[in-house]
């Protein structure tokens, strides 16, 4: 290419969006170029408040990253937003219909808007996002607004990786048992009920209430002398902005709580371990992927694999006792 | 133990279901015995047909089981139930209310019903929850049903192991582009518009058709001359039974579809191998994390990782080069 990697990266670090734009293409491609860009990033980490804003498609997430996004412009600070889409079956690419609605920020430098499409992956797609929030992190972004749709191993890996998670519900996705089936009350720690002015809303935000008092009340010992964050369950109502500034006002609160109990150091600690043993996942399947095309023997290996000649349990033991996974 | 393996596995073989419910346990627990196991099985797989069933919570998706399973009954054939409920905050445990339905199963020896926590998931479930297919394949289940919550990349792994997959919605989901947006379009072998009662299902169906049709005229080159198989969208009402013979016959006919197009093959090869890279992705999560606990030098190594001192990148390669995936 005209430009190297590294006159990218110095432009980025003076500032440039289109070169951030670039070097996210460039992670989102996975290619020989990762290494060297997170490399790079390393010392620049860590001065992002991270904010993952997650629930059930149809839940308001949209609006609600379009306010905070404004709250915090409001503030005198920068954003950077990463919304992830499912793909397309039609096109292959990203729905982006929900982003149309950022418009309003289309022209503030302070926005940056990144959308990410589902498509191809198996862990890639949570790697990916990891990497987009660390570039939004080093580009300098006072705040990183994360966005997923529905809650799976992907959602919760994403979220994960945010230092906040705001979890949305609206009425209609019915009781708090569902919210507890899908995994929600383990990754909240601030509750949205959203289109809060729709029936049933006051009996969702109780049932979610009592459900966090009975968590409180079954606490782990191990966890007993750490500080207890009481998770806050907020009304808004996305599309005109009600209770937004009381959720923003939540935000803050929480991530004054990190700071002070030392959470925020315990959670990025343990973020960066499994960020570690995930990237050892992902390069394993990358470089067996590979080798399945370049090299003869092993091809074949797999062939009876798939034939179900040798047993994928088997076959997994083999592997890591050979020389297969060095490059 | 006072038994051995073999003679659990035998006992398997012939027909005794605690011997069954014995080895799940052992799969799920992730130990030693899972490699021996698996190369047990091996022989004895292929046979049963699998049915995934997905889609959002409070979709009926329970219901439809349970009728699907004495439907199976009736029509003279065995059936084995596995059902991932996610784990609750609160006890560790599984949320099981929704299988005190099954109940009325309880006494007959042709369903096997299993329900599987997703307690410290991380591709750990999705992989026991293959292994204990694999068990009721080997057992003689003719079917398995396999039903998750929600879907996330868990579930996309658990439906991918299976030979059809079913998505249930429901009229309160949204509309089609939400279906799309969740990434069932492109999983589905089968639309079921549950609770078709209710306001909007009959548009809700007609979205759906509407969608697949465009599907259908996108499709890939690649597929082209593959025969196509049209993914009916069916009403029911699981509560009442209303349309399950029709789901059940769908079912049937997809199977045959699958049989006779050669597709059930492919995708049977296919999974073979995308088990094998997952397996091999796990063993090496395991094994890393036995070393973190056994190896000083290595824990100090994940340390400095952990504070930031080394990037994750660095060090999976690191990690890759070096011999501490031996064991």
């Amino acid at each position: 290419m005209a430009i190297t990697l590294t006159q990218l990266l110095d432009k980025m670090f003076a500032g440039d969006e289109v070169a951030v734009a670039r070097l996210m293409t460039l992670v989102e491609r996975e290619g020989k170029e990762v290494g060297p860009i997170l490399e790079a990033l390393a010392p620049r980490l860590g001065n992002a408040f991270t904010i993952g804003i997650t629930g059930p498609p149809g839940a308001g997430k949209s609006s609600l990253v379009d306010h905070l996004a404004a709250l915090i412009r409001k503030a005198g600070k920068t954003v950077g937003v990463v919304a992830i889409d499912p793909s397309s079956p039609f096109t292959g690419g990203a729905l982006l219909g929900d982003r149309i609605r950022m418009s309003q920020h289309y022209l503030d430098k302070g926005v940056f808007i990144r959308s990410m499409a589902t498509r191809g992956s198996h862990g890639g797609l949570a790697r990916a996002t990891k990497d987009v929030i660390k570039l939004l992190d080093a580009f300098g972004r006072d705040y990183v607004l994360v966005e997923t749709v529905g809650v799976g191993q992907t959602e919760l890996d994403v979220m994960g990786t945010t230092d906040t998670v705001l979890v949305a519900v609206v009425p209609e996705a019915g009781d708090g048992v569902q919210v507890m089936k899908a995994g929600l009350m383990e990754i909240a720690d601030i509750f949205v009920v959203n289109k809060a002015d729709r029936d049933g809303a006051a009996r969702m935000q109780t049932e979610l209430s009592l459900m966090l008092e009975l968590k409180y009340s079954n606490r782990p010992a191990a966890e007993a002398d750490r500080p207890l964050w009481r998770i806050p369950v907020l009304p808004t109502q996305a599309l005109t902005g009600v209770g937004l500034k009381e959720l923003f006002q939540a935000i803050e609160t929480h991530h004054q709580f990190l700071i002070e109990s030392g959470e925020l150091g315990r959670r990025r600690k343990a973020r960066r371990r499994e960020e570690l043993l995930s990237r050892v996942e992902y390069e394993v399947r990358r470089r067996l992927t590979i080798k399945s095309r370049t090299d003869t023997a092993f091809a074949h290996f797999l062939e009876e694999v798939s034939e179900g000649k040798i047993d994928p349990q088997t076959a997994s033991t083999k592997i890591l006792e050979s020389s297969v996974l060095r490059e």
